[in-house]
């Protein structure tokens, strides 16, 4: 059978993809465990180079995910997986809501399309996200059955995106699941656009021996949960028959509550030796806004109780980081 | 200021477009009472003559709502507000789920991206549905707090529009408001494609002289509001406030909760000596399929808190039906 990781070149699309490819396997439209014998990256922008160990049978293929032909060549066969990154990210799309709008809700429709027509019923796992949730009447704590009221359009996006899946699978479309996600930490590389990047930043920086302005306070609480977590969430979430998901086919995932001030004792207990990089407050209220918009914490019993990972603690996290990006 | 009423040679359009143009004026998008110095009904097909009685500043204009350039030149001025009830229903929408995405998702957004166009922020009223509750973890009674997980492709269109009216409203690109309705009940003339058709149906033929064959059991308890009820609704919602609404902006409509036999016994009682046509038991599994789905009753504080109008019975809706379609 073939994947296709939308938004694959990103940071948890390539680390999904090597851990698929790893696998070698999934459940395919027949029921049946098949092997992977082609895999696309699809995502707007390709890597400079090809990314070292990335195996043969994967391909970059780079193109406007709102466009509808451009979707549709990419489910070429009726024997296919689609995992749906592919976002603008929550900052990026209060920036931009007609280019939010465009890949978020424009290409996410494309996509259901393209595998509609497959007539396979083959499963697509979506990334949602818990921006979904939002308001004044929003509670303490998230959870399946939280009423979604997103403050972004990126998290309206996100929510609808849900809704299209459940309705695309009620139907028979397609074999749909979606993966709510919390913030996930800890991302390599760059500062992105997503309001969230501090929750990455405020670890992957000072452990660079680079200063880092923190843009919220250290009493920030938010649900986080760690990339290998996550990757290995995706995986079983596509697995689960889809029996057991019920009418709402998307799951809020395992997290753990973050708060901000600690994190950073714990960063500093795991680092040891190393030399890191000065945190500084510098409040931004762009940031700020956003994300006091969201939850403090989620709960995820139905995760759980279907076998999702969830991780030990935030030194976890912070370890796992150190190994995969930072070693000394 | 010029009011749009897509739907608008429908049933509760054309009932609403009157109770208008009896006010005679509506908050502008200035925040001022404003003349109504123009009307477009806008529908997907006309009536075959113009209706009795309907004010000459009430223009006909039938059209494709799904056709971008159709909506676009329907909101031809900055002091404009919209009343948008058209939509394929909920059994229609289970039977062609293309048609139902283009006129309830394609034919939503063209609306709202024609009212930012204006750059006024237009008000707009849009009519929601309870079938936006459904799934295995509904509660018995919905509330504005209810997790949306709709079970029909209508309800999921439905759903979707109110997370797009409040993302626009917050950006401010519009003033909307959505109402999230009951079953809206007695229509007078032909049943409809809506699966809840039968709601009007088991008053409006009997009353005619006509037997009626009622597809779901007697024992079936659903949400509804008199027509009159929905209309004022309406037109109080379109006045309030914004900033009573808060972050959310769909309200879910006061409504009675009806059970199917009472109703029957209720009829029996407001008919005194006329002779009804004779109503018989006749379940029908795709219909029930669907009622079965939805909640059986709805608590809306929030409604009622901001002034929105409750019926006071299922006698005095049958009462007012009489009065308006069926006098002796």
């Amino acid at each position: 059978m073939k994947v296709v990781i939308t938004g694959g070149t990103g940071f948890i699309g390539f680390r999904l993809a090597k851990r698929l490819l790893e696998l070698g396997a999934l459940t395919g439209p027949s029921g049946a465990p098949t092997p992977i014998d082609a895999m696309t990256l699809f995502d707007a922008v390709a890597p400079a180079t090809r990314p070292d160990g990335l195996d043969p049978r994967a391909r970059i293929v780079t193109g406007d995910i709102a466009d509808r032909a451009t979707v549709a060549a990419l489910i070429d066969r009726d024997d296919i997986a689609v995992f749906h990154l592919a976002s603008v990210v929550s900052g990026g799309a209060e920036q931009d809501f007609d280019l939010g709008m465009r890949v978020n809700l424009d290409g996410h429709l494309h996509l259901l399309e393209a595998l509609r027509a497959r007539k396979s019923r083959p499963r697509i796992v979506f990334a949602s996200s818990g921006a979904v949730f939002g308001g004044d009447a929003m509670p303490a704590v998230v959870t399946d059955q939280t009423k979604q009221n997103p403050q972004t359009t990126y998290g309206m996006t996100k929510a609808i995106g849900e809704l299209l899946i459940n309705d695309y699978s009620r139907k028979g479309f397609v074999d749909g699941r979606s993966a709510r996600l919390p913030t996930v930490i800890i991302r390599p590389g760059k500062p992105n656009k997503a309001a969230s990047s501090f929750a990455s930043g405020m670890f992957r920086e000072p452990l660079a021996g680079i200063d880092f302005a923190l843009p919220v306070s250290p009493e920030t609480r938010h649900p986080v949960a760690g990339y290998r977590t996550v990757v290995e969430g995706f995986v079983r979430l596509h697995e689960l028959p889809a029996e057991k998901l019920g009418t709402d086919r998307a799951i809020g995932f395992p997290s753990i509550q973050m708060q901000v001030g600690q994190a950073i004792e714990a960063l500093k207990r795991v680092a040891g030796p190393r030399k890191l990089g000065k945190i500084t407050l510098a409040p931004d209220p762009f940031i700020e806004r956003i994300v006091a918009g969201w939850a403090t914490d989620s709960a995820a019993e139905r995760a759980l109780a279907l076998g999702l990972p969830r991780d030990g603690g935030i030194e976890e996290i912070i370890r796992a980081y150190i190994e995969d990006y930072a070693p000394a």
